[in-house]
């Protein structure tokens, strides 16, 4: 038996999270639930599940919560230091941090202190500090398990090959719904079209990030600090069916990859059930339905992002957290209708530009420069 | 250093293991090397690769290889008898089986009573004894390695996951040089023709069951037995660029995939090398020059041999025995012009009726079941 905290369990990865621990009962217990905002789902789950603990980030919100799960067993906790708390609880032996930005970073790092294996489906937190995690879940010797589809399709084509090196890792992009469109067909996508991915259901952000292949960008920039990989050694090819989730070519040219249908539940169950597989009954992919798979370059002229992470890994440093910041300000500022869709890598440019460059940050620097990289792009957006 | 025998070393697997061993002195010697009749290529290859032993099983041309090698330290052998011998040397490591045909049975038989690893390039010892080669692999704790590329694809997206059941697997298959055409197409076409395969070059006999899809047939029983697998758990999808080699289906739903370039080096080397990877200057894939992977279902109207095939391990005992001969006998007519294309799985699927059924065979009943289809064909032939 496996007891889970869920950080962000009202969210698109939480949620499924609960079905997988719904459906395998005997394997996994939900043994903490946390949530930002939405008290409501919360104390449904809460009901459902009857974790050890829950946390409601926002403060306003616990007498709420705290009210209706009075004559439970369940401890309520408020505010985001409770995660932190949370996490390192005794009977927690697996975080899954589905929780959205930046936010993940803090209790990510409490969670591998108090030697908790790690499902990462917040691969911002990669992204900001990529050092610092990996040194720290290597020093207590702690698994990152990846939830993202792409990254669980290159740690499962690693299994068993831990001897062999790596020579390159391909990971796809479906395209988004913007696929094949040009700057000028950019210039007055409204957020409803961004927000319609062709094969992926997600939440808000990462489906922008999706349509704009930041999400790319950032993924690019996890695979090389999950597996250890130099900025030559990353490819990404665009894959419109998103079949194929990512491919790894080893030192022989022999290349595995892992395929399915688009459903995050998969990479979820195997994060949590790793090594083994659980026997399920998610739709399962058929050649019949897809008798053309088709593989084409990224557009980095059109869809900009995908070239701004790449330079951001290359200078390194504080500069992915830079991007990362910056980016989580334009996404909201988009999904606000208060920038258009390309003025979204301009702001991102700008601030890898003016925000201070640290080549060696420790965590301190990293809380730093998010929060400048928030100030400038807020203030670049106002402009 | 592995020690390797190679039974076959002048046929295009043999030739190409002999390239991986040049390239790899540090990790491979070539111990023993045999042919069949190309007595002028064995001398080659030995005065090349200077191995502890020969064998020519064409008695007649021992002299001619005896007298050129008198002067070296290498032992030389001929008879088929020799071939039994050869493999139990202490020396040898690893057998590499690529002899074509039912004549690899023995001599493989006896490397795994004496301990050695096959490298198994000779898919007929596996279609006509299956239970008795992989009960005596067990007894013997010894390893059967696949060189077909679809099974190396397999074993490669196995390696980790043992202790994960298999869902399914998935055959892929060229279509050959034929891929497309209807009965009435093929009445008329010659070897020539059937001898052009579009992705590999092979020898003769197996790019006539390329052609006729009894290729297939023959590694859809390999599978079974490699892979421990009941006849619902095989699929095979016509995949015409030959990119993707096989997949594998858990029980989790992920399906896990090896491709590359059509390139038989990769899985020989795969193969000598298990379980570490070499790294080499094989050409490498890339998605630029295969934009586009298609598949469709196999045609087993037109492409008869590939439903005998399941037809045959479905009612299993000598019955794989019997096609395996059949075909042998039906192919070697047809590269001599004796019979058409099409009348090839009609004499296959008379056999079948014909010969006496055996349920459980052991060694002399396939002995016996070989020698009667043989008969049976070259009869059905002469007609």
């Amino acid at each position: 038996m496996k007891r889970v905290a869920i950080l962000g369990s009202s969210g698109s990865i939480g949620t499924q999270a609960l079905e997988v621990i719904r459906a395998n009962p005997d394997k996994f217990r939900a043994e903490v639930l946390t949530v930002n905002g939405s008290a409501d789902v919360l104390i449904e789950q809460a009901l459902e599940f009857i974790p050890r603990a829950v946390v409601i980030s926002d403060q306003e919100k616990y007498n709420q919560v705290k009210q209706v799960l009075a004559n439970t067993s369940i401890e309520v906790l408020a505010g985001e230091d409770a995660l932190v708390e949370i996490v390192q609880l005794d009977s927690v032996d697996i975080v899954l941090t589905a929780l959205v930005g930046y936010a993940g970073l803090k209790p990510t790092i409490a969670a591998i202190k108090a030697h908790k294996n790690i499902a990462l489906a917040n691969k911002e937190t990669l992204v900001v500090g990529g050092d610092l995690i990996t040194e720290l879940a290597k020093l207590h010797k702690v698994d990152i398990l990846p939830v993202d589809s792409e990254h669980s399709a290159i740690f499962q084509c690693l299994v068993g090959e831990e001897h062999n090196p790596i020579e390159k890792i391909i990971l796809t992009a479906s395209g988004g719904p913007f696929l094949g469109k040009e700057r000028e067909d950019l210039l007055a996508v409204t957020k409803t079209q961004a927000l319609k991915h062709p094969n992926w259901t997600m939440g808000a952000k990462i489906t922008i990030d999706s349509a704009s292949l930041m999400n790319k960008g950032l993924e690019v920039i996890e695979a090389k600090w999950l597996f250890n990989l130099d900025i030559n050694q990353i490819e990404v090819v665009v894959h419109p069916q998103s079949i194929i989730h990512s491919l790894v070519q080893f030192q022989d040219g022999s290349i595995k990859a892992q395929l399915g249908l688009p459903d995050m539940k998969l990479p979820i169950q195997y994060a949590l059930a790793y090594p083994q597989r659980i026997k399920n009954d998610f739709p399962r992919f058929s050649f019949d339905n897809f008798n053309n798979l088709t593989f084409k370059s990224p557009d980095t002229k059109t869809f900009r992002n995908l070239a701004l992470a790449f330079e951001a890994m290359n200078r390194g440093g504080n500069c992915p957290c830079v991007i990362n910041a910056a980016n989580e300000v334009v996404v909201d500022a988009f999904l606000k209708d208060r920038i258009g869709f390309l003025q979204m890598s301009d702001v991102i440019e700008a601030c890898m530009e003016k925000v201070t460059y640290v080549s060696k940050p420790c965590y301190e620097d990293y809380v730093q420069t998010d929060r400048e990289a928030r100030k400038m792009a807020g203030e670049l957006i106002t402009l």
